[in-house]
């Protein structure tokens, strides 16, 4: 494999936060037929499941930096490579965000005042949430999505499902939370907005950064633990799959 | 397999009861674009098919006291280890219960008042249905999902499709039935909530362990019957799978 | 195989009756957090994505006179288990409506004068279409139904797979339809809640016999016809699947 | 393989065109219970889905001129079968679009200045988006569509999973962009209504050709080249696969 597979981690981060954002600020509060918070939902989680399918044998499709540090550290994937990785990565969602804009400004009363799906905890917490809840809530759920993403690719799980499982858990994920935070799960989605939105976006845009990331690293080596087999001698042998 | 069984069953419950419980309490209802009942139906789905995929082969990934009592009526899971799957269970549930609350709480305006997602009848039924009613759709329900689960595991059913079948049942029995008791078909579920609201929740917890547990015992003996082959010499003797 | 595949029939039409017509008659129109018909919808499919699941591999997983008559048009059934399959799918259609009516009648307000999901046409349509509009519909619908059921489970299509594309089939269907004639394209899904109701339902139900019946004829055999082998000597000496 | 794939192809994008604009058309603004643009979303997605199961097998499932140019951009689909392939898919879609029309035509207040679910830009784009922003949605869309689908079919992608990726991926297309252009992203689906309102929908209709196939052939053969293998000797070389 050569640096097509950086190619393939933009382009699928271009695709998530082009998509799932693009969901949000386009069609989730379209009058009377808006496909509200569920509709966004489904498209988070359905921008991962296309591309885990599309590109999961090029890249692993990651898509995420809490993904790639949370597979380092379930021992899943090499820690030379996460660095690239998460450049990729930021560099597509910016692109996402991008070409969003373009298409977002195309009508008469649209504002980035409106938050261009920013990520944000208190006053900017969709339901007002505290910045504890905020970070409570990206902690847990980035831990359990890394847990599931380990699980579903485990060896002994059936073989094709991943995407399934992982893509309908970003879903499930989101229907959670969204009145939280907006819903991360995800620096480098959260990134591409916020930088066109600016001022609080950015400012609060740690949170999205710090939560996500712990809570991958804590879920990826949770799941690493709970797999381990009584008869290997350590756990940090496992052989990386990815 | 050692006693990360137990830890898996408890993580898995741990998702099921903060996920499903959390879409209903902080999305459900949001102002204008909120996810609505569908969504909630989903997110409970959703728990049960990502934790499928991911801790299957470590538990079983029952999640659900009635599941486990279902699974061994159809002579598919062994009764010493009933005990210890339903405690591991319960306290995954109250743990999920208890991570919601400190995010859930974590906005003004938030009451426990508001149920927090526990279930219930007569007057704590979301659409005021009677204890009979409540009592025959949480038999009913229960004993077609243990019905579901040990079809969608049998040896004859297509490989590595299990978790969308169970999963999804879990969406259609939301989809029918969150009006009559707020839908438990899960003791564990029912408890964690229960146990935060106190008071009526948990004076009508009875109705949320009696009902599935014995449709779900029902269930999986219906299901064992209607699969024995008529060759083999006695119902009882089919070798159990899990 | 012995009886127990009739068994199987009149329990997964059980299911499908009392689960999409109930998600309909208790959650659709919930104040302000009800499923729609969207939900409907859903739950409808998911009822033949659970069961296929789990009965296939005992009776085929019909479920629906409509099917079976296809199928044996399609030349994959054979016709002297055509009448105990739809008589038992009529039955079990029956035990779905009384189970709901337990249920539905157990909080106050409820009447079958809502139409508990019956299926209807003119004055009786939800959206007031005609008779030929509502033919039409049901009998095109019923068609495609056929070809996909004789498409996804053709010995060339991917293995294990059929009850996703049925199921989420019969979820498209009621999302373009349900205005029409609240659908049906299952004639026992039909006569299930129209005994309940009496009246103007059972002076209606002829349409959702024939409609369907001959719409899954049709559409069976052309599936058939598409798909026979040039080399293949006479269309109608495919051998049966079922 | 002989002229019976035609003939699928235009049964399938009949079903693409009837059933998704049918669903707009006949049940998204229904009121209180509508399914809105998220159950159009489905609807457009499912359609694909069910007939890619069913006739996958026959003729590799296009249904949309757009894919038939991306594919034979990717290396996958020869040239002298293209012009047959969209004549065939363009027919299907008028008859798809005429059924509609005899079913929805059957209650009163239907109009065809309701737009009968064809695309448009400017005035006629539902959120009144430019001109600019409709084909940058559409390029980028189909784009990113012809990319799922060269990725979900590859060799090296899980066998048997492809239909619900590329189906799945038409819905998420049509939860960010209805709003925009009502979403085309294939011009056939495009042609059918737009031959029924006549007028605008016509004038309109090269952007609904030209965008999509532009954008088709872009991203066929982006993938392409991202997933030759360094060793090939010319990327050109690829054997198609369809």
């Amino acid at each position: 494999m050569n640096g097509k597979k950086y190619v393939a981690e933009a382009i699928g981060t271009f695709w998530l936060t082009f998509g799932g954002c693009g969901s949000a600020v386009l069609a989730a509060a379209f009058p009377q037929v808006g496909i509200g918070l569920l509709g966004v939902s489904f498209a988070f989680g359905l921008t991962v499941l296309t591309m885990a399918y599309s590109i999961g044998h090029i890249s692993g499709c990651h898509l995420n930096p809490a993904v790639t540090i949370g597979l380092t550290a379930g021992g899943r994937f090499p820690a030379n490579q996460v660095l690239p990785y998460i450049v990729a990565q930021v560099l597509g969602a910016v692109a996402g965000a991008a070409v969003l804009y373009v298409i977002a400004s195309g009508t008469a009363g649209f504002s980035l005042d409106g938050g261009f799906a920013s990520n944000g905890f208190g006053e900017h917490s969709p339901g007002k949430y505290s910045l504890t809840a905020a970070f409570v809530a990206e902690f847990v759920l980035t831990g359990v999505f890394l847990f599931i993403i380990m699980g579903a690719t485990h060896g002994k799980a059936p073989a094709g499902f991943a995407p399934i499982a992982i893509g309908l858990g970003l879903t499930l994920i989101h229907l959670i939370s969204i009145p939280v935070t907006n819903t991360s799960v995800n620096p480098a989605r959260s990134t591409g907005p916020a930088l066109f939105v600016g001022g609080w976006a950015i400012a609060q845009l740690w949170l999205f950064w710090v939560a996500p990331l712990l809570g991958g690293a804590v879920g990826g080596f949770l799941y690493r633990w709970l797999s381990a087999e009584p008869s290997a001698p350590v756990v940090g042998t496992d052989k990386p799959r990815a």
